[in-house]
């Protein structure tokens, strides 16, 4: 008999130009909105309210681009990081049509990198995983890199071979903002900050903050049906190296997100993921904080902007002085998350 | 650089007549209705079953009067509550339009009232706050006073102004109730009770009681996009005054509501707040229990009355005894809900 | 004053061919879908997204079966079981037609049986309980057994009368399935095994895990508007004999039923029950493992077979070496479910 239940892929399993076609499309609804709602907090009223977003051109209000980009990311688990030992890095995301509710997206993978490392024991396995939606439209697309164990340490190590990767989405490969300019209100945002008013170098501490529980990060993480195991399981965890379930990186970036709505309430829309480190673990009853720090600008259109903007969380420290590393230049322990994105902000005009 | 976060307004900054507008917009949808459902375990057919609204004489099941009321009041908070010390009552509160699945919800606030405390370092402000629908039509409207810290205990005090408020919303200012008596199955809203079976004086336990946890009291609250930090992080309230984060009045007052379905399943519909004070605390992990007297009748229609009741909760404590003060006219320190409100509610005829 | 809160049935109140109209119709909606996704992590492909249900001919994704079936369960909970001591078993459970996003569903159950104790303080009631949609059609059926507490010792024993129950639903009584397998994608559902792959006496380890927590078993037993109030109260239930909250024993079936996508990915659709058992009962904190065995095959059509299961769902202990019952044959502490049903799947032909 066949061997009916799976426990993921190794290191051996990737081969540069494999495509992994993920299970489990998934129409995402109004639901799935409200519960992210209910999850993070998010207040941006482009993702809020029908009203806004219609003013702003749209047909409706979409899905926040980081839940399309959670739903795809979970989709991948199952295939690439049921065996993965860290979540090493994001590049080149781009999100390039909104996704409304009604949609349903699909996901898929190629393999466009792997390295064996020098223990023998793991690898680093890159992929390019692209969502789409139900008219094969590629909605978001993005590189992750993970470092996955061996099955057998003595398999031989393929040819080494990493991506070229940008370090950041340059201003010319931005996407289209989803939203226009035009009958954007600024009071009903809940900020009178426009493009213009931010310069770069400026940092803005998002003040307030989220202590997180068991129940939600494994609500959350099953909503986008992510099955990484370190989330949910503590009978197993608990002879782990914390001790302790894991909260899925995704939440903690949309947490850090949500709290970023105070001083960057017209920054609603998520339009390319530079780079971005889960750099310290973040548990239930730790309280997340966040501070953004603004590092480049680019015109989108006349009434439109982009800003490329470092997102940083902590757990149970408050960011007025913007924690980021140590004299040394490690990160600082309290930190948990280094996340660079560029995000479409409307002028004032 | 101007300061792009905020820390909300103190005392200093409410002048009588100030209009807000409160930010992010909403669209209600049936998913806040489901976690409604599942958060507060509500079950008044009326709001369950579109077929049952239908037989009322309604399109589908509107949102439930108390869900529109906290979304509503969360858009308030950021603006309004951010540093108050207190929320001090409701008075005036009206349900005059239906809100149904589709609808997109703001909210807008007036200042009728403020007055200094004599330790200078607080005073009072009394809003009327009014939420609207995508049509501009005023759904609900209620007053909130509301202690607040000043900025500054130097700052001069304000001419003190308290408005005029009735001490109950008058039987002729009622709204009409959204539904029709005429096509109200009894059997299927689970109670054979009418208008005529309840008297005056007559007190009801509800018998259950629900334990609330972190995760509940959070995902609503965040759900209703409320802001209110004491709700939130544990970090900062560990050195608070309890220790603990702090759940929102209108998490009790939605507990409350649903356990009173049993003993007034057909009184599913509010349609007036006359005063509420949240007399103590409520944290994760107690139990509340509830009961409810009959303060007053008033005919509605031929076929439809208006119950005006006490809905009290009290956590830890069952309601069998109609707990509620001491024999010095003091709240018992389980008492955590003294919540006076109008329902409508069919006459068997 | 008549008593107008309910404290349940007791034993002496159900006499064989009482008809029960349950309260509260519930409209079900794409949003207790994704409820449902959030706390149960379920991730077949047929409820999970409206392109892959409408290429098996589906108008769009229906609502999971277990959903349904815990909504109907949910309404029999204030008639039936609010003085149950135990929840003795299930039978003859039939899914006959898909519930859609939009229906609204209502419960009507029979007593089909009544049997007092020998201690004659409490006796075995059986019902028949059935779900219609707004159309009045049946959607699903099942019979069930608890045994209820006498509210007076001394009451007179009815004559015992205990219905006969097949063991199983016989393969020609079993419902056609919703889906065809004509355009069913294996791919996207995630395994490639079809009907034929399995074989009787088969046994699959689903290996994944989940930990679950009071809010989760919470928040679905409320979205189930099921009132049973061991879920809900610790107050009360710290005085009972396990000092605990007990979880209800549908959230061990829909979190098994979910573990068992690893291994059963295309055995989607549940279209009968022909036993279950709570065998031990489950806390928040414990870890939810499951494992299948096949015990009967049939055909339903030339591509589409059904497979009966055996779903073992334990506590804190891995499934790897299928554990069920010790050498005397009691079941093991650390099983809690073995439930008895079929699944449609598609022949891979």
């Amino acid at each position: 008999m066949t061997l009916k239940s799976s426990t993921g892929n190794f290191f051996e399993d990737f081969e540069v130009g494999d495509e992994l076609l993920h299970a489990t499309p998934r129409t995402v609804t109004e639901a799935d909105a409200a519960l992210y709602t209910g999850l993070t907090g998010s207040r941006y009223a482009l993702y809020s309210a029908d009203t806004f977003a219609q003013d702003c051109g749209l047909d409706a209000a979409p899905i926040d681009p980081l839940l399309a980009f959670h739903i795809v990311f979970g989709k991948t688990v199952p295939d690439i990081s049921l065996n993965a030992v860290a979540n090493l890095g994001y590049a080149d995301g781009r999100f390039m049509r909104p996704v409304f509710p009604g949609d349903t997206l699909r996901a898929v993978s190629e393999v466009i990198g792997v390295k064996e490392n020098s223990n023998r024991q793991t690898g680093v396995v890159w992929v390019r995983t692209t969502g789409y939606n139900q008219e094969d439209e590629a909605v978001l697309t993005y590189v992750r890199w993970v470092m996955v164990r061996k099955r057998n340490e003595a398999s031989p190590a393929p040819d080494a071979s990493a991506p070229d990767l940008p370090a950041a989405v340059s201003p010319s490969a931005l996407p289209r903002p989803e939203f226009s300019a035009e009958g954007y209100d600024f009071n009903l945002a809940g900020s009178p900050f426009g493009f213009e008013d931010y310069a770069v170098g400026e940092k803005i501490d998002h003040v307030d903050a989220f202590t997180v529980e068991e129940a939600e990060h494994q609500i959350a993480t099953r909503l986008y049906q992510n099955t990484a195991k370190v989330h949910f399981n503590q009978h197993e965890q608990s002879q782990s190296r914390f001790g302790r379930r894991l909260i899925y990186g995704g939440v903690a970036i949309s947490l850090a997100r949500s709290l970023a709505f105070n001083g960057l309430a017209n920054a609603a829309e998520i339009i390319a993921i530079n780079a971005g480190s889960h750099v310290n673990p973040l548990f239930a009853g730790d309280t997340v904080y966040a501070w953004s720090e603004i590092l480049d600008k680019a015109d989108l259109a006349d009434d439109v902007g982009a800003l490329r903007m470092r997102l940083v969380a902590t757990k149970n420290r408050p960011c007025a002085d913007h924690p980021l590393r140590d004299v040394d230049g490690k990160y600082l322990p309290e930190v948990i998350l280094d996340f660079d994105y560029w995000a479409a902000m409307p002028a004032r005009g």
